[in-house]
């Protein structure tokens, strides 16, 4: 993929053409059978096995969001059947993926909350998960010791509940990864890695105008968010509803979930036309990091709310849920704010 | 009170002297003892007179907090005996006046909330009460439709315990009102309306000095406050301890209660000094204010936190009791930070 021409947006750039797309395709369906093969070896699981196995899960699901994401954005310049066939296939497959490794970050986001709550600084997180697991060691017994009762028992709850819910996603990313219907996916994605399906005119279209056109679809997105409100410190916006009735009480998080997606499209579409060697955009990183914080804040404090609809728990169990809950929520405040001054300040300062 | 000299930190300033305190001393004086006529006047109470009784025993406060902040400063201008009597006895007297008050914003201010976090909007105060005080109306349904059971439990355990506490504080004032440690008291102030104990060479003595020394320990003090943090919004330091197991968990609020009862008496010495029909300085009225919501959301938090402690309770009460002590506690935080920013901008601005 040579790239002559690094600014989308500069309009006597030269035309990058549906070839620098098939590279990009081919790139990442490379990158995937790669990370498939490296799966299979460790997945049986030696002493190392575990993390070279996450490693490899992490990258199958990175190329499989971007080959799912430039199918997407690049749509019209890619045989339909075969484009609309695969692209459901590789969201399923890294949404099972992804499962596993959400838990588990959302147990220690939450354990770790759990302890800053308690006023115990620099906890590592292998400890935390000693100390409130319901498995105190002598070389843990300092953190635990400086959690309450309701602390510790909510700590152990959300083990439970989320070991559980880790260990479910990992059962049922392995099944479906022996499945015959990711077999099928591996196999497009071989075919991809050595021929990309364009329609007979890609091969010369400019790509710059579907570029173009998810960026706008991203800047139309943060155009409609509560920017605002998300400017002002302390606003409160994101507990409201703390205690609604409604199960589902945080509609207001969608939209930035949203902006996360269409995010990453553009990110990736900026792949596609200036290579992955290219430096990455900083405000796009940052902007990306707090959209981040935002979703993992906003699925902890709802597990935190899930939690303390347990029956039987005791009061102060309930009552160190709700503190983490409304703490959590803050976090979702927190990311707004971030993302509204990483945003607002570089647009201004954009010449 | 001429007042020919509005700054006190203007070095060709005139001389203000024990003259203009002892004037002070005896409008406030005076202040004092109508509010306490009017007390007397309406503390039986018929249907305005609740209403006018709590403006009678707000006015008492706020005479009496300022003879006792006055003593304070110009301490050296007074005769020590006199002044080492009476201001013990008017720190008590006003502490006593007002509990009860404090209870009744207390609870205002959590019901408030909890209303705010089950998603309804702009409740009136007195629609609250009815609707989570266990005593609905039809007019109130609306309200109470919002709130989830836990959120409407708590709102009755609050409403329960602080209106205990609130009937309590009423008593006590009551007794006080009737003591005869209350009525030496008032003869005393009565005394200082005609005739201040000022020491042989307070009549010519300048002011200010004294003044600038109440300024400096204001200042000093305002210092040593962490704001560089507090000026950094969603810094969650006033969570930390939020789930300790220390019962006192907040000791990182002193500082920030001692700095508002410094700058209180730094308004005070401004009025002796510049007459209490001067304008307020805005600064320092907006810094008072951020800091009165500080105080009165660490309070409210430690409310929150006590009433989960009440044996017995269901777990959705005790959950509801977490989100509204974290919500209050992340008002504290608020409150630090507008506290920072009016500081440091007029510091800034100051030529």
């Amino acid at each position: 993929m040579a790239q002559q021409h690094p600014d989308p947006t500069d309009p006597t750039a030269g035309v990058v053409t549906g070839d620098a797309l098939a590279g990009y395709l081919r790139t990442q369906a490379t990158e995937f059978l790669r990370a498939l093969r490296l799966h299979r070896e460790t997945g049986g699981g030696g002493s190392n096995g575990v993390e070279e196995s996450v490693d490899a899960a992490r990258a199958l699901r990175r190329s499989a969001r971007r080959i799912s994401g430039s199918l997407h954005t690049f749509r019209p310049l890619l045989d339909t059947t075969w484009s609309e066939e695969i692209r459901p296939e590789l969201a399923w497959l890294s949404g099972t993926l992804a499962l596993e490794h959400a838990y588990e970050a959302r147990l220690e986001r939450l354990l770790v909350a759990l302890h800053r709550l308690s006023g115990s600084t620099a906890v590592p997180a292998q400890a935390v998960g000693a100390a409130v697991g319901g498995h105190p060691s002598p070389g843990a017994s300092p953190e635990r010791g400086n959690l309450t009762v309701g602390a510790a028992k909510a700590g152990a709850l959300l083990d439970r509940q989320l070991t559980l819910a880790r260990t479910r996603a990992h059962s049922t990313a392995l099944q479906a990864l022996g499945s015959s219907r990711f077999h099928a996916v591996a196999d497009k994605v071989a075919l991809l890695a050595s021929e990309v399906p364009l329609t007979p005119t890609a091969a010369t279209t400019d790509l710059h105008p579907l570029a173009s056109a998810a960026e706008e679809r991203l800047t139309d997105a943060i155009a409609a968010l509560p920017l605002v409100t998300a400017g002002h410190p302390y606003n409160a916006e994101a507990l409201v509803h703390g205690l609604s009735p409604d199960p589902s009480p945080h509609p207001q998080d969608g939209p930035w979930h949203q902006v996360r997606l269409l995010l990453r499209l553009h990110r990736y579409a900026r792949e596609v036309l200036h290579g992955t060697e290219a430096p990455v955009d900083l405000r796009l990183l940052t902007a990306g990091q707090a959209l981040n914080r935002h979703r993992d804040a906003s699925e902890a404090a709802a597990a935190a709310a899930q939690a303390a609809r347990t029956p039987r728990i005791a009061p102060a169990t309930a009552y160190a849920l709700g503190v983490l809950h409304a703490d959590q929520r803050h976090e979702v405040e927190a990311a707004r704010f971030a993302f509204e001054q990483c945003w607002q300040k570089q647009t201004v300062a954009a010449p």
